[in-house]
């Protein structure tokens, strides 16, 4: 019994250090970063997990599948622009503040499971429809696509410095805030140029 | 006299070669390989210039050099709105366009020359005014600071795949449209938390 215990606790200790060297260092951490982290053997890690790749898999899904249940809560919203913004806020926290998550959305690191591409799929959906309702209630204006929506969610996550101005973590509430009020009706002009298409292979 | 006119072609062609290996692959671009753009042997290259270094700093200086040019045009604009979105519109762009700009704007790659950094400080100091201007004449909503605006012009550059979307390279010309038409008064709630601060080093 104290043996199970043991290695229960070691599994959870490595899942933790897995989720936190995920979000700061990336899919690409290494597996000696993550059993140090855990402060357990390497070997420990494979015996566990048969792989980094299947561990990081699994934080990678509980990532994105946090996502995608607020995206989903966010269509019980009465009002859709709060449905919106609430969704837009989950994705911009989401590419600020964990680096592999972002990585993942941004198409690096490769394939991922049928399980990962599954959430991301309800994840597009959502937002899809929540633009769809704002737009039908005319909340939202109608020139712009779900996919530039989306577009405009990693915009608003944009940190880091630049031209020697060091904006801080929170800076993404005030970039989804002009861009909420830029989403609002009609637009000063119609949106230039054309939408945003998916990539030759959407994530999902 | 055609040894001259040749070494005035190679000084040239390895200038030419160097803006288009710092814009594709940015600051850290291998002496080689913009020898080989050159179609010139690395050798003349050190001989011309002296050093990797100080050719990616001709060319960088060249790049900041267009953008701070077009931004003190931007305050000849008599309505500052379109001041404000010309310069937006060049910060934008050069995001997008120019890998090797967008890193020494996010402070990647060291300490630039002393007529660098003047470039950045007379870009920074345009954008101050022309915000100032906009908000004075009532055009712009005034809860944002022009630090807030600079942070938007790079949050318009976003591009990439996300969530299996392709923006087009001209993406930032929609999004820059979006927030353009949030920064008009008034905001729908006050912009959240604090405005961006300089970075303890500023550019400049």
């Amino acid at each position: 019994v104290k043996e199970r215990a043991d290695s229960r606790r070691k599994r959870l200790r490595l899942l933790a250090a897995t989720r936190v060297a995920v979000a700061e260092q990336g899919l690409g951490v290494a597996a000696a970063d993550i059993a140090e982290r855990a402060e357990v053997g390497i070997g420990t890690l494979y015996r566990r997990f048969g792989s980094k790749d299947a561990l990081i898999e699994l934080v990678l899904l509980d990532s994105i599948g946090v996502v995608s249940t607020a995206a989903q809560r966010a269509l019980d919203h009465e009002d859709p622009v709060s449905g919106l913004t609430t969704l837009l806020s989950v994705l911009a926290e989401g590419q600020v503040g964990n680096r592999g998550l972002r990585e993942y959305t941004m198409g690096v690191g490769g394939e991922r499971s049928e399980s990962i591409r599954e959430h991301t799929r309800t994840l597009r959906g959502a937002l899809e429809k929540l633009v769809q309702r704002a737009q039908s209630s005319g909340a939202i204006r109608d020139d712009v696509t779900w996919r530039d929506v989306a577009v405009l969610a990693e915009a608003a996550a944009t940190s880091g410095t630049y031209l020697g101005i060091a904006p801080e973590a929170e800076q993404w509430r005030r970039t989804l805030a002009v861009i909420m009020d830029g989403l609002r009706p009609p637009g000063s002009a119609p949106l230039p140029g054309r939408p945003p298409v998916d990539a030759v292979t959407p994530a999902g």
